[in-house]
This record gives structure tokens, C-alpha cells and sequence, in this order.
């Protein structure tokens, strides 16, 4: 089955301890898309401005990703621009730059409206709830947001839980929006307000998925190095989704199993600038890796090979 | 088999955002001791000061704790104050008072020199040194460390890691020994100066075990409510070292299962203060939680009940 995301198709310039790169693709859409491509079809609504390097895009559109929803529009693209200290762990936004994103509202084709997947990536929580409007009901939509909405559109926020059948957001997001230091707390906070999956990434650390009646965890995997964290978390979102998707299975034991392809497509997107590594990455690679998840965690029955 | 600790014994002081306690059983000796006597049987090497109140100490005799090695001195004993903030992720020492501490020599009792299992706690690395000129060369020698003594005592340090098979520290200590960011390539520095094996402690976010062919992950036990840290990193070594000597098998399967004993002998002790829930916690609830950490994890086999 396939993936509808909506979200951001932007210009990053990045910084890392180990170079720099400037106006390469990025936005959460991007990311997204790049990951849950290797595991299923996707589609992608968004917007970008007249100045937008399309071709760039064409190895996207190469892997399947169908951009007939991606909008353009007078004006300039959206631009993040951000640095990485040396521990990695978060980034410093230096400069963003808005563009034909900010006056955005979303439009959803007519042939996409019936998508039984849907990724809510991180924008304005108004554009998320409008979404929902022009969707048929869905097998699963999920959201992700941020510290900004939080705080500018917390009742938008708060409302939009209503709706979704599963959350995604980092440790520091969730306790920003439950006020509870505890992530156990914080997502039980979130589930007695509707989704019934909550996903907490904790970024190198690993991430956690939530349902009223287990935990699951799922450990970053332990990269020797890491080069770029940008889009981290939606290639973690892409590998998620794009594996339910493709096996159209919602069961808790094939959510554990996506759980682990999102940590596993979130290891291959750090490796290198932009979507770089994503774009070059093999499904043999991908099958590798989740070999070498799950004897990374591995105890009590006779290890695997 | 039996483990023999080298460590100290001590009276912290906490506060915790839940309360506070003063003057209440502390020590890495009394933490790990504490842990691994639910597993096997541990004999502690250590000092306090005259003014030691030693029928706290009975709850681990009545545990089978061997105190024989446990030196008495004229003078105060080793006494720590600290406290915790929201986070819970890092004590503020507020005070340290070493006591006969500063003056400890470490005098193995002839009976216990040729303990199987040896733990050199944090410690002193001179001391550490010498610990290791008395006993006979047993089945395994695990150590730790702090940031202290890595500061000011680096060639000890240094000249420790060839004499032991492994060595547990913490992350941010791992990364001031080896001056590496990548937690990887910190374990690959320490594992070229000697240790087999290296367990790299990250509190919350867990614990890796690294050799030289693999990398284990072992999640810290998600809690509702973490009451007071204090002790957790020696509480895992005790469930770690006390498997491993129960046990006396140091294959890569039982190691790992090793880790997850740790794991969950920290969890245990970060319920209350001191050593207050691991003189309480029974057999039936660490096999309970054995298993939940099995479930925690477990993917692409049939989940277990």
C-alpha cells in the first residue's frame, strides 16, 4: 500500500565538525520520502518556490517518489541553515528562511485523497488538522511536530492528537508538551488524548514506541561515525510508516518490526550529507543492517548469526 | 563462584526532587555487594571509620555478605553529599569527605585472594594496582573508574586497563579517557590498551558491551518513577559480575544475558534510596523483570508471553 506525507521540500545548509554543505535537498518530506521509497510507493504534498532546483529531485522521482502533489509557487523555497557541535546531539539553527512555506495550505490531489497511509510531518498543526479534512479515512495517519508548535499553537496541537492514530516526537518535544519529566508519564499523558501509539525518539539513544499495554525500545544503531543528524527522524518516520505500508500489517509484533526499520533507514541518513547515503543505500544493505539490529539487542535464546 | 569487591563503603546524603536522606548506606562496595548477593556469594573488601553505624551493615550480612575484609580505623568514615536535579541524569556533589578513606591501604584476606570474580570498584587506581599484586590470578577482573581519577591519575588508569578483562565506566568518562566523541571508537582505544571487554554505562539511555567482534545493547528498564540514581552504576556491575560468577561461564551468550541482570539490578535500585529496595526486591520479581526486558526488545521472532 502506499504513503501519503506532507510536509516540508526545503534547501538545507549544514555544518558538521566534518564539512559543510550548502543548499543540498532537505525538508521532512524529503527525508521521509528518501527512506520509505527503498520499502514502498510514496507521495509527497508540499510546496517550493520558483528558485527550487527541481532536477535535484530526480533521483527521488527515479526511486518512485511521486511529486505530482508538490506545489510551486512565486517566491523563494524554504532554507534551514544550521550547525552541529561536536557531540551531534542537537542542532543550532542559524538562519531559517520561511519562503512560499509560510503561505502554504496544503491541497491534497484528488487520486491521493483515498491514500491509506498518511505522514502529518512536522508543520503548522492548523495545516496537519486542514489535511485531515481532505483525507478519506485512513488505515493509519501519524504526525510528528516541534518544540515551535508546541509552544506558538499548543490548543492546535492538543487538538490535532484527537485525530491521529499514532505520534512521533523527540524526548525533549515530549516532555515540552506533557510537562512530565518522565517519558513513561509523558506518554501515557499523550495516549489519554487519543493516539494509540506514541513513538518518543531519543535521537542516538535510541527510541522507545508506546501503546496503552507495552513498551517497546529500539537502540539507535551504534554508528562509528556519525556525519550529519539532520533528517534523522524522518527517515526513521519513513522507514516506519514505509514498512507498514508495504506489508499492510498493524499488528504489535509488525510495529516492532517497522519500529526497527525506521531506526535502522534513521543510522544509513546520518552517514552522509542531505539524502546522500539514502539515495545510495541497497535493500541488501538495509536487510544487513536489520540482521545486525537484532543481535545487537540479541540475549537468551542462541544468538543469531 | 564466589566475587570478591574491592571498594568503598560509605554514609551518603541525598536529595532527590521525592525527598531526601541523610546519613544512609552508600559506597560502590555496599551497592554492588548489595546487587550481586541476590546472585552469588560476595565478600567485601573496604574500610569505614570508627564512627560507622556497622548494624546498618546487617541486613547485608543477613544476606550472606562477607564482611571479614571490611577494616575498621580510628576516624570519620567516607561520607558523600549530593544532589539531584529534575533531570535526575547527573548528581551535584555538594560534598565529599574522604575520612580514613585518604589512608586506605587494601589488605586481601589470605582466604579471599584467590576469589574467582574480582570487582575493583572505584578506587584509587594505585590502589586498584595493588589490589591486583595480592590475589591470584582469578577468572575475571572487571574495574571502574571516575572522572577524577582519569584526570589526575591518567598513566594509573592507563597502566590498570593491561591487567584487567574488563572495564565498566560511563559515557562521558569513556569519552575524557579516550578523548573520543564516538562511543565506538572510545571502546576500540580502551580494548587496544588490554580489556577483552568494555561496558560503556549510559544511565537512562542504557549500557553497550563491546568486544571485538560484536556490540551489545542493553536498555536501562523504563520506570514510571526514578526515586534517587545514586548507586545504580555499581548495582549493575553486581547483577552483571554476580551472574557472570553464579554462573562461571563467559561465553558471549551468557555475557550478554550477564548485562541484562545489570540492567535490571540498576533498575531495582533506583526505586528508593539507598540500599532500600535491593535489601527487598525477591528472586520472583528480578525473573519478572528479566522477562520484561526481553519483551522490551523483542522483534521478528514471535513475541514471548
Amino acid at each position: 500500500m502506499s504513503v501519503l506525507v506532507v510536509g516540508s521540500v526545503a534547501l538545507d545548509s549544514v555544518e558538521t565538525p566534518f564539512g559543510k554543505a550548502d543548499d543540498v535537498l532537505g525538508g521532512s518530506a524529503t527525508f521521509f520520502s528518501a527512506s520509505a521509497s527503498h520499502l514502498t510507493k510514496v507521495s509527497v504534498v508540499g510546496v517550493i518556490g520558483s528558485d527550487y532546483p527541481v532536477a535535484k529531485l530526480d533521483p527521488l522521482k527515479k526511486r518512485g517518489v511521486d511529486f505530482s502533489g508538490l506545489e510551486r509557487a512565486e517566491g523563494t523555497s524554504f532554507r534551514w541553515r544550521g550547525r552541529y557541535r561536536h557531540d551531534l546531539n542537537s542542532a543550532e539553527t542559524l538562519e531559517t528562511h520561511l519562503g512560499v512555506f509560510s503561505h502554504f495550505s496544503p491541497k491534497i490531489p484528488d487520486k491521493l485523497r483515498s491514500s491509506p497511509y498518511l505522514f502529518l510531518a512536522n508543520i503548522d498543526p492548523r495545516l496537519q488538522l486542514d489535511v485531515l479534512q481532505q483525507v478519506k479515512k485512513p488505515k493509519l495517519v501519524a504526525c510528528d511536530t516541534m518544540n515551535f508548535w508546541i509552544q506558538s499553537r499548543r490548543a492546535d496541537v492538543l487538538a490535532l492528537l484527537e485525530h491521529v492514530d499514532l505520534v512521533t516526537l523527540n524526548d525533549s518535544e515530549a516532555r515540552q508538551l506533557t510537562e512530565k519529566v518522565n517519558l513513561v508519564q509523558a506518554a501515557q499523558w499523550i495516549m489519554a488524548r487519543g493516539p494509540r501509539h506514541v513513538i518518543i525518539k531519543k535521537g542516538e539513544h535510541g527510541a522507545f514506541m508506546f501503546t496503552e499495554k507495552s513498551i517497546f525500545f529500539a537502540p539507535a544503531f551504534p554508528l562509528e561515525s556519525v556525519f550529519d543528524p539532520t533528517g534523522a527522524g524522518d527517515a526513521f518516520a519513513g522507514g516506519f510508516i514505509g514498512y507498514l505500508a508495504a506489508t499492510g500489517d498493524l499488528s504489535e509484533a509488525n510495529m516492532r518490526r517497522a519500529v526497527i526499520y525506521g531506526s535502522v533507514m534513521g543510522s544509513f541518513a546520518v552517514e552522509k550529507f542531505s539524502i546522500e547515503r539514502l539515495m545510495t543505500v541497497t535493500r541488501a544493505e538495509i536487510d544487513q543492517r536489520m540482521r545486525d539490529m537484532r543481535r545487537l539487542v540479541a540475549f537468551e535464546e542462541e544468538l543469531p548469526a
